[in-house]
């Protein structure tokens, strides 16, 4: 068994790690962190886990070194990087799923963060938390950082047609629709209070969203061309799941099956990543609670248009489960270890 | 006070008509028509309606030419082909909700609705039920066919773009997104079973909705380039609205002032679209129940793309408010005659 | 038209006021309350409502004295009894549906809401806000005090049968639900963060809930016997609505049939409470956005206990829908102005 | 491993089944029918289970006792009754969850289900599946007949204060709240369609609801006094969960404390109750996806009533949970086998 740490274990993120990791056969918990309720207990706290064990404690990366081999953090932006250099230098691996780690050019973080960076040679060292494009490094390396939810349903979408030419990189369309657990747990808002989130819709952070530049940064790695992305999110009043929603310029008139092949044999070994077939679309609801990536494939017959439909549940495949998936392979164990629940449908 | 039939007056539309109708300060309702509830009271069918007198009657375009001045139709496809030329030749004036004369092409019908068309001379004479476009025709004309739901929200956001040439009209990307209610009532199907559509997201008809050509139609009229749309619309679980994202390119570098700025131009003084100043961002809570349009507009900053949201009620400014309004300049009262209700927030 | 100011203009009450006095033949808003967003102009803060005129103001009584006749109060506890003496003496009419002037024993005020009570003589002045039991006080009052919205849904429910002495006053069972609206909108808690408060359902306040109080204080009014009340309320997934189901023992055998024709007789000239006919249950969505009170009315058959279910809107008869229908009676009009109508269904 | 044959895989309950049997360590699903569906892949006609093998099969006794050592039986009212008779002859053991085999009274079967019942015999050796009150004979008898999932929720609830002789069981009232997938999923209702049954509570089945007589039938196993039940169901939308709100009133003056105790000392050993301490009441949420049943208790303060509240997943500990518990207990394997996830919270 191995003792790990989850720092921010009353978000959804941390939350919904407990879950994963109190069914996992090689792990033992044995540090939860949470500022708002360091000293309670966490089934006092979390009533939905009766019989769980332990204290939540304010976030100690000296206690957390003694007491843990790993740390998975799902903390605000500007966290990890206040703890992380001490966790790594005490030994401590770390798969952080903030945003602190993500951006390899940090002057980038300032713009998007409103915050100054002070880390940027370990985010030089970090690995990018997908194991379909980084699984080998993800096993060796000291430091991963996971990606935005968003990112991860937009680049699963996309990186097997980039990489093969397949589409215009320069005019990619992404329209993100997300539930409301993606705004987090901690600062109430209005914006997120049931009656006003209830029965609508709308847009947000039109102009520019924190993750488009991670989606940029991937699928440039794959592509000589300059990647241009417009992405729109928007809420929808459902609790967790996001939809991702690709409009692309096929090159040289490739068609849906050629786009479809080019995604299946990508992704064909993945336990995680599903090409549905042809006339089929996937829906969030079929992966709520789960690490699944599904994604459907087509043209639109009028304008020619690729369209690539990404579906993952937010807190599994988009924060929680991919963590636990790169624990996995830092571990060494089966990459599916603890993840091979089923939807919990309907 | 002006005698009025309501075809289809037991699906959402028709039910959305009588609440607007019974309202209306000009209006008599004499001829309610439902083939399901043929023979019941309205108030037992309705009881929302509590006190509503009157009987569900069979179709009866007979009947309906006897007793109204006026017919509004809410029918399945190819329903009002078969009444619409016996009302007309009675002198009834009709406001059609359905596709039967929406498409001036009709060579387009049978494709989108697998039915052959047999009315094609009057979908010549048709005009579009969009009182922004149309005003003066619709006032004189004996039959208008409203759009679709998408369709309002399309071209009500697209629409001065196109005319102002500010926009690449061979490239427009529109994502829609609707609440359930714009599935109809009458036809139950698995996908709309509350468990299966509640908590989760999917995108439909994606390759070609039938909502596009009448986008196309519209749009087309204002520009001699080839207008082409890529429109993929998306399930979200909830009951009214629709938001739609368009995703332009501007031309000779409108930013994002100029487009908003022929968008307010515009629309200046119309009394149901509202145009959001820089930075808001429509919400459909914010217009449900009301004939509403309202439009944020901006550009994405790293793309430059420009992005157009809009949100109407699918029920109210998507159907039976903008009939409505067309039956007022029918009646030659004032256009917001029985639509000043504001939305029941929350 | 009479000035008519509304205080908590902000809070969903308020908000409901704001919409059902806009369309108010006889009223003009002339003074709008918030502390959170004073200073700011009504169609900023609340885009559902573009183009209403006005900048919201903090409470300020002098003003509101100055400008208007009738005050409309939607406060927090506390709040009007600060107010109203100085509206009541300047001659400024108050409807109040806080629960500062609900309960004639203001001893028991302190026990409920934990604050001192300093108007205790205005308490006893004040007339209970339910039309259908007030209706020539009210006409005549200087101050209205609204009930809360489940003690309208229980009252309403009741009544007629504590009155005839059809039902055993010492064994009243209320079980209340409602939708999340009826928490508020300024004090954001995490229970009601969407994620939280969507799907699930929970028992809250149990052991006494503060409308309890006035509830029995209605039916302690109508009958000699000692009214007892076992009240539980509920929150539900859904934005408006409460259902209150009563489970009553009827004396001497009396059967759903007498108790339905009881409830039918009292309310036969009501032009907002419905008693459905035998077999027939309301539904919270019928009377959504409106003032009705829908009622049904049967028996179980095994145990013979009565069942009556009365459904509401929380902010429509249960809140603002209430406080115009009061107002309508001070100011002479039709009772029914500006309430008339119907629920925006579905 | 054993064979197991799942009947009705294609409603909630065989879903939820399959879901729970994919990953239990002693299983093998081996035959799984469906009328609707027969022929199809399983993973085609259940997207959200990529990569589960096999093909639907309409239902057939005589195979599934060839392919099968147990079989767990989700069917419609009537069905299990044509081939359990079989099924035990061939000599598999039945776990059955529809209300076939649940009265030991067949007499009571007609007037609930509007069929006769045709297989009295086997009803009087057909063991209730409530592993809590039936653990011993659940685990050598051949058919065991799961409890409808309000009467599980209600009898867990009830049964420590009936059988301690705390409460009057002349007057017990369940006041039941459901999520809508308790509707099931092959009969498609105006009443279910989405825009429908969201955003609206209602009550059903008023007078008399068919899982009462199996509440009164374990209750009365209990006690000698008569038991009687008020059992009031409501629709509320959500998709799972069952909330049990039970007002009783204590003998002999017991608080509290005392019920509570005899709540606590009842389920002191088992692994899917749990009291809650004093002044926390369940949610729904806390349990969905899980075989949990939480319970709180309290005394209404001013009336002296009990109240008990218990949450349940109808799917769960309501329906396909508790047959897995069932089938542990035929197994001889330990009673939590494949039963131990937590809740995907929120």
């Amino acid at each position: 068994m191995t003792n790990v740490a989850v720092g921010g274990a009353t978000g959804y993120g941390g939350i919904e790690l407990i879950r994963l990791l109190l069914a996992h056969p090689h792990v033992d918990l044995t540090f939860l962190s949470s500022e708002q309720y360091a000293g309670q207990q966490v089934c006092a706290v979390h009533p939905h886990l009766p019989g769980a064990k332990g204290v939540l404690r304010a976030l100690d990366p000296a206690a957390m070194a003694r007491e843990c081999d790993y740390a998975l953090l799902a903390l605000p932006p500007g966290k990890a990087m206040e703890i992380v250099p001490q966790l790594l230098e005490a030994g401590v691996r770390v798969v952080d799923v903030g945003p602190d780690y993500r951006l390899r050019d940090t002057d980038l973080y300032p713009k998007w963060y409103d915050l100054s960076h002070t880390s940027a040679e370990l985010s030089a060292e970090a690995v990018p938390g997908m194991p379909e494009f980084y699984r080998e490094q993800i096993a060796s390396v000291r430091l991963v950082a996971c990606p935005g939810c968003y990112s991860t349903a937009a680049v699963l979408a996309m990186a097997p047609l980039v990489a093969e030419g397949l589409i215009d990189v320069t005019d990619i369309v992404l329209d993100g629709k997300t539930g409301i657990s993606g705004a987090g747990r901690t600062a109430l808002k209005l914006a997120y209070h049931f009656p006003e989130a209830n029965e609508t819709m709308s847009a947000y952070a039109v102009g520019g969203h924190r993750h488009m530049p991670e989606m940029v940064q991937e699928l440039q790695a794959l592509t000589d061309a300059r990647v241009s992305v417009t992405f729109v999110p928007h809420l929808v009043p459902m609790t967790r799941g996001i939809l991702m929603t690709a409009y692309v310029t096929p090159t040289d008139g490739a068609g849906a099956d050629a786009l479809r092949d080019a995604m299946q044999r990508r992704y064909a070994d993945e336990a995680f990543v599903h090409v549905l077939p042809d006339g089929q679309w996937p829906q969030t609801k079929w992966v709520q609670g789960t690490n699944l990536c599904l994604l459907g494939v087509g043209i639109d017959h009028a304008s020619g248009k690729g369209i690539i439909v990404s579906a993952i549940d937010n807190l599994g495949k988009g924060m929680a489960g991919q963590m636990v998936q790169c624990l996995n392979l830092m571990l060494g164990v089966d990459e599916s270890t603890g993840l091979n629940a089923r939807s919990v449908y309907p």
